[in-house]
């Protein structure tokens, strides 16, 4: 990847709050919308989710999602030359005990200040999905395979 | 739902040109970004994808997916405010010879102008969306269950 895709897809990555989840439901792909913040190195993304949801109740039965962030559709004659990262990985609940617990909530709190009302209810939990392996398509026939690896080279960019 | 929240609806579905395509990968959720067009009566969306892509061949071996649109992220302060339309369905090729190939074509052609090119390339092909069910989250709060007789209704708005 050049450096311009890599600045793009670091951009890409830094810039969208909302991406598409999709995760198992007796079998089949269920889509909902989240709101997501990134570590730093892009290592992991954080979701705050109720456990009412479907998606919830869908990854507590079964860890493997994937996940996709879009480019903002700018309105431009083709939309196929938009950016986006979808991902595949596992997500997996962060308990109110883990040492990283606080420092995570501020991260997702610093990007959703009004989320802060939903920290006080037993039944939203923060949820950490890492991926494993993803495709970034930086625009037409531009398409590249990702690892947790390049994720954390892109993120000095 | 009000008359409010069928408006948004249906501003929603006439307005996304992009969304998030969920397909099943050897029994995993794969995710892609799809250009969609979709028919006057909301009965159908149709995508024109490569054979070449991963969620193409998904669709192959397995044709149950989820399609997901957004509204556009505006930057306010609350994301989980947008409006979004998650459905659950069956997604199968439209045959060159199918009688309403042409119109379809033609409608999806409308919408994006600029995938003339890709008609004449053999491994593209047009596939239609059929929905099942689904969910509507208007805003904060308001979620609606979704089903075909649904969106023919609010195709009417």
């Amino acid at each position: 990847m050049d450096t311009l895709n890599e600045q793009k897809l670091a951009h890409l990555i830094r810039s969208t709050r909302i991406a598409a989840l999709a995760t198992l439901h007796n079998g089949v792909p269920n889509l909902a919308m989240v709101a997501v913040a990134v570590e730093d190195d892009f290592s992991a993304f954080y979701i705050h989710v109720s456990r009412l949801g479907r998606h919830t109740r869908d990854m507590e039965t079964d860890s493997r999602i994937s996940l996709l962030l879009m480019e903002t559709d700018d309105n431009r004659p083709d939309p196929q030359t938009l950016a986006r990262l979808s991902l595949n990985g596992t997500a997996d609940p962060v308990p109110r005990t883990d040492p990283h617990y606080e420092r995570i909530r501020g991260l997702y709190l610093a990007r959703f200040p009004e989320a802060g009302q939903f920290f006080g209810l037993g039944d939203f939990n923060l949820w950490q999905i890492r991926p494993r392996e993803g495709r970034f398509v930086a625009g037409f026939a531009q398409a590249y395979h990702i690892l947790p690896e390049t994720l954390a080279k892109i993120s000095a960019r």
